[in-house]
């Protein structure tokens, strides 16, 4: 009943596409840690719009003003909150959706649940857009796993039929993990990434888009946090990835893959290493019954093609209840998979602090 | 933090395999629902062990006695409490396991969560054992859910390789739904069911084990229930799931293979039939920006191979520090999916009906 | 862990005295509701400082800016975030209770609590000015309330020993309810209060402030809201009103008087009344068992005098852990107990509201 | 819309007077905790029905059976699970309340609330039954808190007019804060006790009830629990505490008498002590801006005196909707106030150290 993640860090998300501002309210984090505010807007950066043709042409400088909670750049204990003005919003562009929705948006399904009030303009409170807070959030959430010695890394895992290489979730650097997500185009092999820009590209030429996966790992978590069948690992991480928007599904370690093998085959088998316990493979994706393990947490995300595509499509007119042909016009990402990448590595790094604050041992 | 799963429909599970009961207790029924506890009943023996070599040897009767919340057959609006005693234990099987970790198995990380208290007697609360209180839950849902003209199936859709035909998720009927769950291997195609349970012996005769993949499908959903980002039914959906042991992925809709596609083969055209909007094709599967769209929901749930196997494998000495080979005894699956059937249906069925009883239109 | 009100209406309130701004995001207004802003700002007024002796003498606008959920005048169902700004702030006045804690504030507790990283400038997020978006909050519930018939009044019972009249809690006018809280000085019997007024001046002459009691009545409520136990009106709308800083205690109807009573003294008789079931007293204040009657709610809040006194007080300096005189400056009310009584009605609408969208009938 | 107690220890209850068994799931007690069964024992007792003519003649033996959680005598870390059969109960006393609701009582709020579903053999789910397993969950939760030096204690404060004396709230002892409840009858002063009792017989003789107040201590939390705003220490335990049938009122520190006193009469000065802050008064009851201040926290608890009397009452028919006489039958205490004394610790209990778990510090 409403768009806010978490337990115990608690992330509340506002704002349409072109609302007067989108933003986040953050309970849950602890007084007295220090925030370095450039690292952020870095961070924050990585998703931002208008970089290229790879991605939607509005520009918006995304730099979110914090309204309460940090102090001289210390957390107080209060709720942090963060606003970022939208200014360049061109809301013409979506006249025609409120009556003809878009295939495969939430057009349709927010029109019955919300009785027509919706806002729909920009995909108002489903835009991607919404995303920045999350990774205004996820930017705190990084910098405090990060005091903990704990790394999130997150890389384009494939785009259409192109993949990337697989992280390694055994024995991952921190520069392994963390130097993809800082790239341009964030995977690990650059030649891969190259043959995924050319579909991307493709795919625009041919006024379509394209879908992929995301691969996410978190190293440094010691065994022990998550619990039991409703509150596990697994639960809660799902529960906030299925957020961003076009995400369709989740795999933790060998995942659907996994559930074609036989147990000998998908069991890790468990080692001793610098006297700690470790398994020397790792499909289990450092989560066993829920709690992690101590090995590397591995998922990997799968994101439907952008539904917004400028192809005309069938779909019907919501006033005449009759058939009508979309031709979506307005400025659309022929693919999500690049910009996405950090927002997976955000809300795991939310997720990860809010399951690791459980804890009162 | 607890095994409760739902914001509505609060399913509260409690016990261990080896524990005096185990029980669910569940909060949010509304009073005044007639439930028929025959079929309650008949719903729970699907998951019920030892029928057949394809499953443990242990025997339950697996009838639950409800405490609380139901008199006369009708839901009083009080919580409702059923407890199951458990009978057929043989502690003395698992003395070994305190010691030695079993691989693809909660005994390390729940060991470290726990600080070696948890009881491991037969896997304890991670028992797949405490799915039989979820079942009960969740027959009590699906005939609310039935009154509403609302159905769920599930079904094995593949064990190791061999796969099962997929549920019609465009126009499916009753039958088609509920069918395959009530026979006693849960397929539609019974020749590929045949071959699975080939697969199961045969790994069972290696003291192996077989993972596999369930399809559920939810009929007859109004458009508009769920909610935008953190409360959209794959969320939710999600969450729930990995509640049941050995879920290791979840996909709605085309999922993972859709991420393979551009937005032009996997967008679902809009068409209206008798009067409703609908889709032609279901690539969406009923969801669309966490909201029903009206359509079938169909997801489908990746299941590791039971990590529990006879087979020698390398573990650790918790107490020694040093490597140790383990041999598992006791009683076990040498696949679980089929077991998990009506559990995944049972869960969808809770998470569906929590989902709908947001609505305060 | 959050600052955050209710299950079904969430409020979430940011911000803190002296910080950039102050708001509420507030998540589970269903869409579709107009909202008339002019009314919200006119209630809004009536808990801002500034007017007269009475009060701090610090001046706010207050005027919220709605940053989303709300489209042309109507809710949109996405969450609303409003924000107001913090335009008059002398931060230096309260240099020297950093070290110097206040007695009867939150100045050490939260000290403590907090690592001394809290925010201390005008009591920071402890302020009562974090009490205005509740107020934004509270307006848009009332205007949902009266939609339905529903009106909910306060005003002063008492400041010191000097006595307001009561509400009368059987057959309530919408004027009486309302009609008070709308005056300068929010009495019933005027009389009351210009003595109340004298007590608060002879307070502030003597440097000193005095306390008060609030009364509050929600008339219009059908019977059968509310839940068993832990979730009845009693004790949700208790959390919630000891959300408002100052508070110290709550009844309910007959409340502490009611304890000194025998059974046939405080049990109301049924009867009917133009084909309903009422009370014909109504010392169970509108709630039996945790659940609507469908008599008028009533409820007192006691509020202890304001804190922050002129007066020279014992208190310790935390730095040298000696004995220190503490001589508060700032600008104080003498008392809050007139401006608490929107406050209070804002949070009994907010809580009410609440409570009815538990409904799923 | 649920019967469940805290955030972090969530306590569960199930169960109607006359159901098979009543009893709580508890949630979030850590592993390896060493609970001695038998303090639980004679901690329920101290609540137990059918000692003597001031309470109702029903027998429970009321020994709650653990179900799960709990192994050799050490908390698992998983769900805790206690029932208690329901024996001595003659239901038919209770037939006629279903059409003439009993004044003061629940009966036709929940009638209304549950549609004519609820069991009303008893009082059914809102019987004072219920609270026998919130005192098996308090008395867990007192031994917890005991291990980190942190006593409750509370007594009955008056029965009708007569008063008993108060707890020390600045400097506690052990034995005068938990004497009081393990007597026969829960008095400081046993001269007071003396004629409480004789006002309880009297009113028992008259066929009527008679209403008091408990005032509970905490003594041993450290400075620095709780949360601010909508968390705060307050908010928490006043929403657990009117879980508490009959329970109307709660005020914290100097409540209701306080909001008459000046600031500097009820501000409490600030003192150093063996090198820890305190404070002289404690007229904040140990909690400032909703944070505990490392002083006892005092609170003080109004019951309404016991709904069912024998008295002839007035009522209506619902099934004619005509006026009607009502004489209760069935056994019934003249006075609950005694026997929830230690129902009050118990919730206090959980409460507090449900805060205390919030911490990740």
């Amino acid at each position: 009943m409403s768009s806010e993640f978490g337990k115990n860090v608690k992330v509340s998300v506002f704002g349409q596409s072109h609302s007067a501002g989108i933003g986040a309210v953050i309970n849950g984090i602890p007084a007295g840690i220090k925030i370095d505010m450039d690292k952020v807007a870095a961070f924050m950066a990585l998703r931002a719009p208008g970089k290229n043709k790879l991605s939607t042409a509005r520009k918006e400088a995304d730099l979110p003003e914090v309204l309460s909670g940090i102090l001289d750049g210390v957390t107080t204990g209060a709720p942090i909150c963060a606003i970022i003005r939208n200014n360049d919003t061109r809301s013409k562009d979506y006249a025609n959706i409120i009556d003809i929705p878009r295939p495969g948006h939430s057009d349709f399904s927010a029109y019955v649940r919300y009785g027509g009030n919706n806002d729909v303009r920009g995909g108002g409170h489903f835009s991607g857009r919404l995303t920045a807070p999350l990774c205004f959030a996820g930017a705190i959430c990084l910098q405090i796993l990060e005091s903990k010695g704990i790394y999130v890394g997150a890389h384009i895992q494939s785009v259409g039929k192109v993949e990337d290489q697989r992280f390694d979730d055994i024995r991952p650097t921190v520069e392994g993990l963390t130097g993809p997500m800082w790239k341009a185009f964030p995977v690990i092999d650059d030649e891969a990434g190259a043959k995924m820009q050319e579909e991307i590209l493709a795919a625009s030429a041919d006024l379509d888009s394209i879908g992929g996966t995301i691969e996410c790992v978190i190293a440094g978590v010691e065994p022990g946090f998550g619990e039991h069948m409703a509150d596990g690992v697994e639960n809660r991480m799902a529960a906030a990835i299925f957020g961003i928007p076009a995400v369709k599904g989740i795999e933790f370690g060998s995942g659907f893959a996994g559930s074609r093998l036989r147990g000998s085959q998908n069991n890790d088998p468990f080692c001793i290493e610098d006297g700690k316990i470790r398994t020397t493979t790792n499909n289990h994706g450092g989560i066993l019954g829920g709690i992690t393990s101590g090995m590397p947490i591995r998922f990997a995300v799968a994101m439907k093609p952008t539904p917004s595509i400028s192809k005309p499509q069938q779909s019907v007119s919501l006033s005449k209840m009759e058939p009508a042909v979309l031709e979506v016009k307005g400025r659309h990402d022929p693919c999500i998979v690049h910009r996405a990448v950090p927002v997976v590595a955000a809300v795991a790094a939310m997720t990860m602090l809010d399951i690791m604050y459980d804890d009162v041992r």
